[in-house]
């Protein structure tokens, strides 16, 4: 039998973990029925969001992200925090559960009941790889968590979208100077907050020193006063805290400064704009009359008998017209 | 005094320079009037189109585009080909014209009757920078040119838009080892049809040569059989027709798979739907109905009031009831 929606509106807001999984699952559905619940829930329980710090964390395999989310969530739970981690992986689109989702990489912090741990399916719906992970953030935040943390792996388009989404980019590197400027692309640096250099224990640590000068010197040349470099070693507890306390300090300023407020309205507003923009162009490639009429207008094209811009006006045309009769 | 269109289209089949560029300036404005005209004259022209090998160059300043371009010109003409220059420039969007028009960068060249050099604006309007571009290669292949040669310097999506207009595409490259994979993007790569290491002569010969090892794993691991690294010396003309031969093999090889014609066919219908979408996504940004809803849906959004999505659905009912009342 199906859980109401009230039952589930008033259990995430009771901070109850069940419920709060119910509703994420509504939001990850795509059945119709799903969607207008899940609207209906969200709905009720967004004046109870926005009060987390919203942390995105991303890195190549192998840098040591569990790890690091693990020790820092640790760390978050003993200073008092509630901890919901969300994991979107774009490499696995059916049910993003195959890598990330495992909770056994985080084996302690799972165990937690101020943890909350949940992989987010990369969408194949509105709003791009992470559209779920945005809804469920929200919902985590109305159940009480007030860090939430977003993780990706680096690829394609999911550390902007997550980066779109979060007050805070952390980008976790792995030590070794000389090639380390190699493996990052360029973009990322721009998206990041801060650089991470993590494993920087034992052999390791010399490297990630002069890792850590190169990056400074890239960074200095794209965006000098904000973004930042720092050492840790996730697996040894080193650093971690630092890193927080940088966070935190910058999301502390950012409030001051109202800059805050600001950022996540507008993050809020551009993703309506997108989804809104999305829905509109789908509209429009499985209208009709638009797929018949392509089919004439693709053998014109073919035939030299139109150009690209008269077609396109016909098109608009075509769009426009249908919308009136159907109506 | 205006030039009538039938004069234009007339001038531009028979070759006539000052016709064709007359042809160009009606697809560069961006007034009403000239883009009606500009699609007339295109439209009786398109059948007159397509029968030339176009090529893109693309590289970072420094690397000797220009004189890539000026000796390859002057062997193709040698050859008896008639061909077109087209430089866009995304880091001058007015007039595209003082880095990459000035036609003292192609000294021998300019002089040529065989040859015509243009620099084409970076188009604020439908197609993204190079918008103008493709309809200005096609009255140039209208008016017999049968290479066109599509020059970019690797700023942004520059590059993806000219690869998706050409039959090839070639990147040029420095000499340089060691630090040589640092400076390109690897989407760069991923387009690239030849990479180019330029300059390859006297000291620089034996970094080029490490270079061209390099960057052949590198393609190894990317996509094995289809691309190439050449070395040349554009300066001396060492190379440049090895590269050329190239080019004229693989697409002649194209053209008896079926593939030439296939992939230019779909070249073109994508760039029609891009345009398409693209304004359709304008009509709803301006939708004065649509401006007015987003105040309050704004204001609601701020306040929790509301969520994305609900927001989504409400817009996309209001511009489709807009259009409804409007048409």
């Amino acid at each position: 039998m199906k859980t109401a929606t009230t039952d589930i509106q008033t259990g995430i807001l009771s901070g109850n973990r069940r419920m709060l999984a119910k509703g994420i699952t509504l939001i990850e559905s795509r059945r119709d029925q799903d969607i207008d619940a899940a609207q209906e829930v969200l709905s009720s329980v967004m004046v109870n969001t926005g009060n987390s710090i919203r942390l995105g964390i991303t890195g190549v395999p192998g840098v040591g992200k569990s790890t690091f989310i693990e020790t820092l969530g640790m760390q978050l739970i003993e200073r008092g925090h509630k901890v919901a981690v969300l994991a979107v992986d774009p490499s696995s689109p059916r049910s993003g559960g195959s890598i990330l989702g495992d909770k056994t990489r985080m084996p302690v912090l799972a165990t937690r009941k101020e943890a909350f741990i949940r992989p987010s399916p990369a969408s194949g719906t509105l709003g791009g790889v992470a559209g779920k992970t945005r809804e469920t953030m929200l919902l985590c935040e109305a159940a009480g968590y007030d860090v939430i943390l977003v993780e990706t792996v680096g690829v394609g388009q999911s550390e902007v979208e997550v980066a779109s989404m979060v007050d805070y980019f952390l980008v976790l590197m792995l030590p070794g100077a000389g090639d380390s400027l190699q493996g990052i692309k360029k973009g990322i640096i721009e998206l990041a907050d801060m650089l991470v250099i993590n494993k920087a224990d034992g052999d390791n640590l010399q490297s990630a020193k002069v890792a850590k000068n190169e990056y400074e010197k890239v960074l200095h040349l794209l965006h000098p006063p904000q973004s930042r470099v720092r050492l840790c070693s996730a697996l040894k507890g080193d650093g971690v805290a630092d890193v927080w306390d940088e966070v935190r300090l910058y999301i502390k300023a950012q409030k001051e400064g109202k800059h805050f407020e600001e950022n996540r309205k507008k993050q809020l507003y551009n993703w309506m704009i997108r989804i809104t923009e999305e829905t509109i162009l789908k509209d429009f490639r499985l209208n009709n009359r638009i797929q018949q009429a392509l089919i004439n207008i693709k053998s014109q094209l073919e035939k030299g008998e139109t150009t690209p811009v008269i077609a396109c006006k016909q098109l608009v045309k075509i769009y426009r017209e249908d919308r009136v009769r159907t109506d």
